[in-house]
Formats: structure tokens, sequence, C-alpha cells
């Protein structure tokens, strides 16, 4: 295995945070972590780990509430900087903060409800012939030091105290975040304000730490670090692969949950745009082009039975997709890919643009275009249903109902799915949805898939290569369970017990006794 | 990579069972399975998948008790071939095959229960400020087409219609198994059992399939098969991994369940030894030597604080070892690597036979043995910690309460530890437990990890190297987690939910509603 932590410099060196609206340098140097400051937040996360793993419910959801707490206090010094660094708006920033600090006292109530832990008891059976049973009890615990790499799309939904470090630190880990570098000012301050918290709670230093840095090394260290028991990511497939890999490359294999984005296709049925084509048309480009079309549940793939509503409704798409703006993206790096990506789609074979908002010269303008191809040109070149990350989508015009599921078929792992039809019609296509089914996370009707809601039902996450785990999920309570393992205790006094297995369930929590679900 | 289908046989190969107790070949032929036929295992599991995952649970259930009756009316036949192929005792076998049977069974009563799924149901809030929530459904699915590798330790309970299998087929998930090549008549008996199932039950003939075979190459053959979407495996360190790397490099990686067992360290506390040494160093060898031990529980290294009782401990332990008898190992290649790592762990420095059984010269005889190091010894060579599988075990002799700690921190990962001690003593060692819980999946007090419940607080699983996946267990109702993902239905009209989300709870199952458990 290459030792990547040789290219890390040993001295410090510092980068700067760039505003991609205008391409100026921001005020604030950020250090380069070197490899020595990388292995010791890994090792402080370690030590940290045989204190912070036995708090109880009650302790880590103060520890989060003031997490929460310290982030709102930050006021908007974290907003101003956060729309210096991301080029998104202040409206959107206030709303992602919202849902950070919503996310950490979600996991808060979760953790003081208590029953995620899946207890299980099943009690001794001494007189069973041929032989007794053992008293067995079993809960989830934590799995260890968590490494987190931030998100440039969510500098603060998906960042620092995104919702891989609420979810980490809610199952018991402690946490060393990669900050992303597109934004090392937001992620400096909201980093300082978990330290804060860690501080005001009086919790072990190295239950939190932030690494900051523009190569490869120092995510890869911690990686590559033995103290690190899992790794969350939310990303492009390329670094999401690169983890995946390094991580299973250790003498010590460690999971890795990398949320690498897809197409999310929407498949428009043909009677609802009869219907309503041209209403929908509108909401779709709506939804391609909302954030610069930066989400990873951006509709980047739009599947139609070609007919005169599917052409008008190309036509109504093309139109609106004519008239709106151009916006700055989240770096010049993700403008630059956003280009490329495009200029490659567009000189594909078979695939046409179809329309595009006008440009306008800028350091990191993001241009909102809509292209078509076929369903025959991309059953023989899936390729073009890749993700192009920013504000456009194409459309495919599938020559039947029969090439449109084999379009379906066709398709790879992907975090959402989506189907437009009317109620007769979604019953007609049962066997669309049975495909979808099996390629998704989560499957959509009659909805677009940007805005992924933070609760108990939510899935964010889809067979590879849209995540490396489609068993978890990185968006709601259940992602806590990626941070954590079941263990069982056989005949053990109950005084030596975690409270969640006591006879008396003194915290109340949900268990199954015996194979029957109770609170008692 | 290497592409190891290009050693398979092309043109059918065939290879014998062979009497371990006799070193005699068996009657009966099995077929080396070709590559070919291999992929159409493969291929027909993934048609089946399309049909077997929308079973219902009661549908599934009925599948599965069938198996179990299907085994059961092998009758004699399938127990005198599981002796003859293994050398197991029957007694032991008929135990083995109620568990499997047992087992079937317990899986059928927890699908009809149904709330495995973890349903989750947020419902909508249409005025909800700023924007409303749309109705979220969430529910476990099948994985898809799971590769079983049997294991040759538990001929019936660990392999064709064992956890793995059960589990799978009760996830959902169409099941190819590679049998081991040690049992290929018993594989081949249950096999049948299982097809049968599969034709009564008028389920899709792929929704089952063996493939027999000496070679890697048939099993990477499974592994590498784009349609396989997950792996059970019970079996050596040298063989899981192997098929983790190979399942890591697919172009679409998937989860490798790789029990690859341990030594099971087992602590005796110095006061519960002053109390009842002598009973308990005859449970000890008994354990040990249990199933000639052939267990991935078998407790093969024991630490002890050295004491006046702890010599007298080890001295019983001895006298124990010496008066037991050697008897048939499992495969002469069993043997012959037990009979290597015994001779390599003897010779290594600081490590003494302390007593072994009469030898007698047969075929594949495996002698049990007890062995001695200190704390210090294995400090500075963990190498003697790893497993010899057999029927042997290292009594660790730590100096000091200190050393005691340090050996268990020094642990890597393993599926059980024990420590036996007073009341008293095991309040006193509450730091050695805490260390102890960070490095197994169970954890047990006064009682020998040989011999594992299947219920529904078992945890059988553990940290790497132990297993692949520590999330993981493979027995136990949990198991079948291993082999399902979550989807999330966004705003399905009720009739096209499946019936675990539908709003009037037709199925009765336990669902987390709001927030809220409820089984309304």
């Amino acid at each position: 295995m290459m030792d990547l932590t040789t290219v890390m410099p040993s001295t410090p060196e510092t980068f700067q945070g760039i505003n991609p609206a205008t391409g100026q340098f921001l005020p604030g140097d950020f250090q380069e972590a070197t490899a020595a400051e990388v292995a010791q937040a890994c090792e402080r996360a370690a030590e940290a780990f045989t204190e912070y793993r036995k708090k109880s419910g009650t302790e880590k959801a103060k520890f989060l509430e003031q997490i929460a707490t310290e982030i709102e206090a930050l006021g908007d010094e974290l907003l101003n900087r956060a729309q210096a660094e991301s080029g998104l708006p202040l409206a959107r920033l206030t709303g992602e903060r919202g849902r950070t600090t919503g996310q950490l006292r979600l996991f808060a109530e979760y953790l003081r409800e208590g029953s995620w832990v899946n207890a299980r008891i099943d009690t001794a059976l001494p007189d069973r012939q041929p032989l007794p049973r053992p008293d067995l009890r079993q809960m989830l615990r934590p799995l260890g030091p968590v490494g987190v790499f931030g998100a440039s799309n969510f500098p603060l939904a998906f960042s620092v105290a995104g919702g891989d470090t609420a979810s980490a630190l809610a199952a018991g880990c402690p946490v060393v975040v990669k900050g992303h570098p597109a934004h090392p000012g937001t992620s400096q301050l909201v980093g300082d304000a978990i330290s804060r918290a860690v501080e005001v709670c009086g919790l072990p230093a190295g239950t939190f730490s932030l690494v900051q840095g523009r190569t490869v090394a120092v995510g890869m260290a911690i990686v590559e670090h033995p103290a690190i028991k899992a790794i969350g990511f939310t990303g492009s497939w390329r670094g999401g692969k690169a983890i995946f890999d390094a991580a299973a490359r250790r003498h010590e294999p460690i999971p890795v949950y990398a949320e690498m984005g897809s197409t999310n296709p929407v498949f428009f049925l043909p009677k609802l745009l009869k219907e309503k084509g041209s209403t929908i048309a509108q909401s779709y480009v709506g939804s391609v082009t909302l954030g610069v079309g930066q989400f990873c549940t951006n509709p980047g793939l739009a599947i139609v039975q070609q007919s005169p509503e599917s052409q008008a409704f190309v036509q109504e798409a093309g139109r609106v997709v004519a008239g709106s703006q151009p916006a700055t993206m989240l770096t010049q790096g993700i403008q630059q890919a956003f280009t490329n990506g495009l200029s490659k789609l567009s000189t594909t074979e078979g695939v046409q643009v179809v329309a595009q908002a006008p440009s306008a010269e800028s350091f990191a303008n993001g241009t909102p275009t809509l292209l078509a191809t076929t369903g025959e040109a991309l059953l023989a070149n899936p390729a073009i249903a890749e993700e192009v990350f920013g504000p456009s989508s194409v459309v495919v015009e599938a020559g039947s109902r029969d090439e449109l599921l084999a379009v379906a078929k066709g398709l790879e792992g992907h975090l959402t799915a989506t189907v437009y039809g009317t109620d007769d019609e979604l019953l007609e296509y049962a066997d669309l949805l049975e495909i979808l089914e099996q390629k998704v996370g989560r499957l959509l009707i009659n909805g677009f898939p940007t805005g992924v809601e933070v609760s108990h039902a939510m899935q964010h996450g889809g067979p590879y290569p849209a995540t490396t785990d489609s068993r978890s999920t990185s968006v709601g309570t259940n992602a806590i369970l990626r941070f954590a393992r079941p263990v069982c205790y056989q005949n053990f006094p109950d005084a030596l017990l975690p409270d969640e297995l006591k006879a008396a369930n003194p915290l109340h929590i949900w268990r199954l006794v015996n194979g029957k679900f109770t609170n008692e």
C-alpha cells in the first residue's frame, strides 16, 4: 500500500478560502495538517473513546444540544462566512443551519427515548432439555473513533457538524473531521463551536477534532490510522471509492459509508404529461436548477415515452431552461468539472443540447442546460446516465413502454428514483416501480427528490455506485446504526449490565424480551 | 484482477467424500462445478429474485418449514452419511440436525411475526412551514442473490441449510451454496431436500442452487459473479479474507459476512480459582476438547493471575488433558493443520507444553494438548494468541493484575471473551470487562463460550479478525439483517405500498410511526 502520509508536509503550511463569486482569497490562514497532527487527533479520539463510550443517552443528548446552541451562538458570522466561501444565498444557508441544529436535536431526542440500541433479552431456561438456556442480553454499542469527510455542497448540514458527525457522536463514537478545503473558515467556526461544547459538557478533549488540508494525504492518513473504526463521507464517486479501497486494504478493514451521489432518474408517464405536462416541466427544471443543481438528489435523468405530449414537455422544459439564469457554483473546480462533463456529454453520439441558459462570464458560474437522447442511445451507452454534478439534466425519449422498462432495468444504483403518473397509470406501470425499487434507496411518486427530510423514515443511500453500503443511510435517525455493533452479555449479574439491559428496564425503552416487544 | 474462473475445468470432473476415521473413499461421485454451471446458478438466482423477493412473510415461512420437513424426511441416511464424512458422533449430529431444523422454524416464526422489517412511517405534514413534509415510509427489502459457503465443522447447522442459507432465504434472497468438499454427500442430500421444498412451494427453481467442488475457483466464481449481492461464509481467516478482498475488488463491491473464528480468551480470576479451581479446570478442559475442539468458540486461550491457586489450576487442567483421548478430526487436512500449528506453537519462545493426551496412530486423530506461557511472552509475541483449530489451549500466566489487563488490552477481535470470578471479584475487575467488551461480540460470565444459542439475543460475530463485519451476526434472528437494505417510499398511494407499510397495518406488525412504537 502506498504510504500517502509521506507526501504530507512535515512542517505546517497554510491555505486560504476563496470566494467563488469573485475568485478572491478570503481572510484567514488555515493550517494544512501535518502527519503528526492527524495521528495525534486519531490517538486522542481513541483515548477519549474509553470514556465517551460509557456516556448515557442523556449525557450524549445534552452534548448534541450544546453543539446546536454553540452553532446558533455564532450568529451571522457563520452565515456570512459560509456565503462567502460557498456562493450559496444567505436564505439557503439560514435554512441549512436550521437543518444542522435540528438534526443534532433530533438525535438528542432519539437518545433520550433510547430504544435505538435494539435491546434484546432471552431469559435463562435452566430446566430446558437437553441443555439449559443461559441468560442472553444484547444491545448496540459504539464502534470506536469515526473519521468524517465534510462535503462541499452543504457547508453546514453535511460538513463539520453535519449528519455523519451528529450520528457518530450520538452512537458514542469520538469524531475526527477532515474539513472540506472549499470552506475552511466555516469549518473552523463550527469545529471551534463543537470543541466549546465538549468543554462545557466536561467530555474528554479528544471526543472531537477538526483537521484541515487541501491534500488527499490528510484524509487518507485518517482512513489509514488504526484507531479509526469507520468512515463517513459525502462527495464524488472518485473520492469515495478511493477511501473505500484504502479502508479495505487496511490491516483491519473498516466500514466506509460513502454517499457518492447519483443522477436520480425521474420517469414521466404519458397520461400525466397529457394532463399537466407544462406544469410538470416547470417543476422539473426548478428541481434541476435548485441550488445550482448541486444536490446529491438532483434529477439528472428524465425518462419519457415518445409521444406528442413528451415532445411538448421537452419543448416547455427547454423554454424554461433557456429563460433561467447561470449562478455561482461552489468552487471553480466544480464549475470546471461541470463544464467539462457537459461538453463531453453534449458531444456524445445520440445526445443533443435542447436548451441552455444565456451564459455570463464569471469566476465560477454554472449555466443551466437541458440535453436529450433516445432510449436506444442510452441502452447502447450507459455512460450517458452518469452524474454531471450541476444544473443540467438529460431527457431520455424511449420509443415504447418496453424500451422505457429496458432503460429502467439497465440503471445502476441510485439514491432515488421517481415516477410521475396518474393514479391509474401508476397501477399500469407497477412493473416499472418494481424494477426501480431494486435500484434505489428512496422511491418517489409525483414529487421531486431534492429536499431530503431529516426524519425516522428517511433513507438517503442506495445500491452501488450511489453509495458503498446500501444497508446504511446518511440522513435520518437510522444513520446512527452505521456506527454501532451488537454486543451480547451472557449470564451477567444485573449490577454489571448496562441500564438498557437491566431486569427492571430503568430507562423504559422498548425491548424484544423472549420474542415479544415490550417497554415494561 | 486475476480471473480465477479460467482455472476451472471446462469439462466435468468428479471427486469423492473421504471417511476421516479410516481414510477410505466413500461411495458417490460428486461433480466439480464448471464455470458455466456456476454462472448458470447465479443467473438463475437473479431470475428467481424477481419473483422470490415479492413473497410474503407467510409464504417464506412455509418454505423454510418445508425445508425442515424435507431434511427430517431424509432420516438416518443423512445422519449416517454426515457421520461417515465428518467423523462426528451420531448423537452430536442428531443434535445438530435439530439445531438446523429448529433454526429454519425460528426464522419462519420470525417472518410470521413480521416486525423484523423495521417499518418506519413519518406521515405527511402538508401545512408545515417553511416546507411541507411528504409522507415517508421505510422498510427492509432483500439485497438480491446471496452466495453461501458451507463450513466443515458443522456439516448441517453451518452448511447447505445452515444459518446463512436460512437467514438469506428468510430475507427474500435466493441462495447459491458452495458445498464444503469435506462432506459432499451430506451437502447433496440437504441440497436436494431444499430443491424439493422449492418445488413443493411452487417457487422459481433458481431460488436455491448447490454447486460443489474442491477448488478455490468454484467459490471465487460465485463471489465474482455480478448477480451475487452478498456472501455468507464460515471458515478460516485465510479463506474469509480472500473472499472479502475479492468482493471489495468487484466492479460493484458487495458485503462479505465472514465468520473466521477466534481463540475466545477466558479469564480465570484468583478468588474463584481459590474457591473451586479444580472443578473449573475440569470444565475448561471439557470445553477445550468438546467436539475435538472444532468449534469457532473453542476457548483456545486462558488467562490467569500467577498464584499458588493458578498453578494448581494449570496442574489439574494438565492432569485432565493427559487423561483424555485423541479423536477423529473433520478431515486429514484439518488434523495436519492442527499438528503443524501445535508444533509451531510449542517451539515458540516462552511457550511450554504442559500436558498432552496419549497419541494414537490414525488417519486424522487430534490429540488434546495444553500449553502455557507468560503474560510477558504473549505481550512480546501476540502471535501466541492466534487460533490453532483443534483440541488445544494455551494458559497465559500474568505476573500481576496490571499484566492481566495489559494482555486483555493487547487482544485483537474475538467472537467471545469470558470472565470467571466471584460476585465481588467481578465488580473489582469491572475494568477488565470494559476492555473485553470492546474486543468481542459476546461477553460471558462464569460459563464457557462453546454452545451458541440460536435465539433473538445471540450475537455470533465480533471485531476483525474474528469476522469481516462486526456489525453482523451469523447466529440468531438478527442474522437476517445481513441480507436486507432499507427502502423508503415517498408519497405512495396506499394501494401501491407493501402490506408492511399500509395505513391500516394489515399485518399487525410493530412500527415506528412518527417516532412512537406501535402495532396498531
